[in-house]
């Protein structure tokens, strides 16, 4: 079981108890906490206990945490001795509706962020949202980004749903919570099922994402949080999709307004639009030097393209702190 | 393009004219030469450049070199953004008709060889047989192991073909290493499209390989070529094979003789039983710490199992320096 100094003293005991019920032997392998820790020294902690216990393939490694431990659980199981099975017992809401479904895992290189991954299933997720009591505060609306995205890229009557519970959702309404994670969880593994190894498809879960890196790259990781940086990403993404005349002006407020009753910011920070730009070139999605945005149509109706610099910057000026948030005199950078 | 240092001054500029024929950017990452570099280390080396270079999805990376760099380049690109495709160039034998084909990528770690890997087939192989000519006089009967295990394990009409051909394929003879990679490609192509995965029938490509593997790790890797460990090797899973009762005593002397043949060693150092026994349980292939063997019925007809200790002790005393080959006064340690 892989889990963190966080996460550890609240849950794994209990874990461990049920797992040794049906397990030969259980080893508890707990690795600090926080994305700076998505690396290959961290990783490498879990092969040193792995081999020092003499695992063979036929063990079974369980992710208790946050989307930073089942990535990197998800990746120790991808190429531990080629390949062994994992379980993901994702804490946070972000995990629960996010990253613990469709087989993504990943470490971070100091070049940039879930560089070095694969694709790799968990054989089964356990999303408990009792474990969500225990979250940080700024972690429930960072988690609700991804929720509210589900229902902006695939389906208006999640979103209503989403949109009517977004009070209880925030008051950790048990009722509330489950029927979000089981509706996110719907979605996204419906994507997932369609294109596994983002053939294209798949590529929609990226709505919010190209605006959301170059935030979380240009302020430094862990600044604001992953769900934070999604949430004015989908945004300016919703903008974007505006200023090109596919999103009417009502669905792009709807994005703006939702996002906001979430409690995640809407206004991204005071750069150029040159400086995003060049941020978001190092995004992975890119292909060949130039971003794809994932936009609306209507709301439930994405499109994956290419968009000239003009309307891009025009959103990237209207969406952002120099627009008019910014105290008089101060300068961009 | 991923070489290292020993190869790149042979063939990388021939190479790299090919490939910048027909690709937009061509970068050359020269590693260090030799197993001891298949580390995390030298493979973020890949990674460091891959990134500054702001190679994307649909970059391809081409190992030019031994099994070290082909299992290198493969990792990197089974985990570089989650996958990207790759071509191997094998420069020895020993890759040109094991390592290369199979998709078995992997690197070492400090307790294990091989113990952080993927399955990631190449797109193409191109294996040319005039890069054999530089080959260190070692390697050539190392990669002969291999050819010989195929005849082996899988095809006792290609063990005559390659019994006869063995002065010639010693003396460099193109057409008989020719007709050796196809043959053996052949045979190690139709076990794995069977088998990708190592479910069972791919095990026994490791004919040799338990035995092989413990003296590798007792000597210290580097100190015997993996081929003359996997030959010796597959003389004492012959020897024990005959030990119970399965292969006729001619056939375990044809599996000496053809290994002595091909200038392998046919005797082990001169460990106790215990230690040998030690050695194999950490190797991967081993299922709950206790060591599984690949054995021959009859030539041809492979069968993996686990054994008792007594007939392994008698093979381990038989075919190992102890049993008859040490100075007088000499003491196991």
């Amino acid at each position: 079981m892989i889990t963190n100094e966080t996460v550890a003293p609240l849950y794994a005991p209990a874990l461990v108890r049920s797992l040794a019920r049906a397990a030969a032997v259980v080893e508890t392998i707990t690795l600090p906490d926080g994305e700076a820790h998505k690396s290959w020294t961290t990783l490498n902690r879990i092969f040193d206990v792995l081999l020092d216990k003499r695992f063979d393939r036929r063990c079974l490694l369980v992710a208790l945490g946050g989307g930073v431990i089942g990535d990197m659980a998800g990746f120790a199981a991808a190429v531990y001795q080629r390949g062994v099975d994992f379980v993901q017992v994702p804490t946070t809401l972000l995990a629960q509706v996010d990253s613990s479904v469709g087989g993504k895992t990943a470490i971070n290189h100091p070049a940039g962020k879930n560089m070095i991954g694969a694709f790799h299933q968990p054989r089964l997720v356990i999303a408990d949202v009792a474990t969500l009591a225990t979250l940080p505060p700024r972690e429930l609306p960072a988690g609700l980004a991804e929720v509210v995205k589900h229902g902006f890229i695939a389906d208006v009557g999640y979103l209503d749903q989403v949109e009517a519970d977004l009070p209880a959702l925030l008051a950790q309404d048990a009722a509330a919570l489950t029927r979000a994670v089981a509706g996110s969880c719907r979605i996204k593994a419906g994507v997932v099922a369609q294109d596994e190894r983002e053939g294209g498809l798949r590529a929609i879960l990226n709505f919010g994402h190209t605006f959301g890196h170059a935030i979380e790259a240009g302020l430094g990781y862990g600044q604001w949080l992953h769900g934070e940086a999604v949430g004015c990403g989908m945004v300016m993404a919703a903008d974007l999709s505006r200023r090109l005349g596919w999103l009417p002006d009502d669905e792009a407020a709807r994005v703006r307004d939702v996002v906001r009753a979430a409690r995640l910011p809407v206004t991204g920070p005071g750069w150029t639009p040159e400086r995003y730009l060049s941020l978001m070139e190092v995004d992975k999605k890119a292909e060949q030097g130039t971003p794809k945005f994932v936009l609306l149509e209507r709301l439930g109706r994405p499109r994956v393209s290419r968009v000239d610099e003009a309307p891009l910057f025009e959103t990237l000026r209207a969406t952002t702190e120099q627009a008019d948030a910014r105290p008089a005199g101060a300068t961009g950078q």
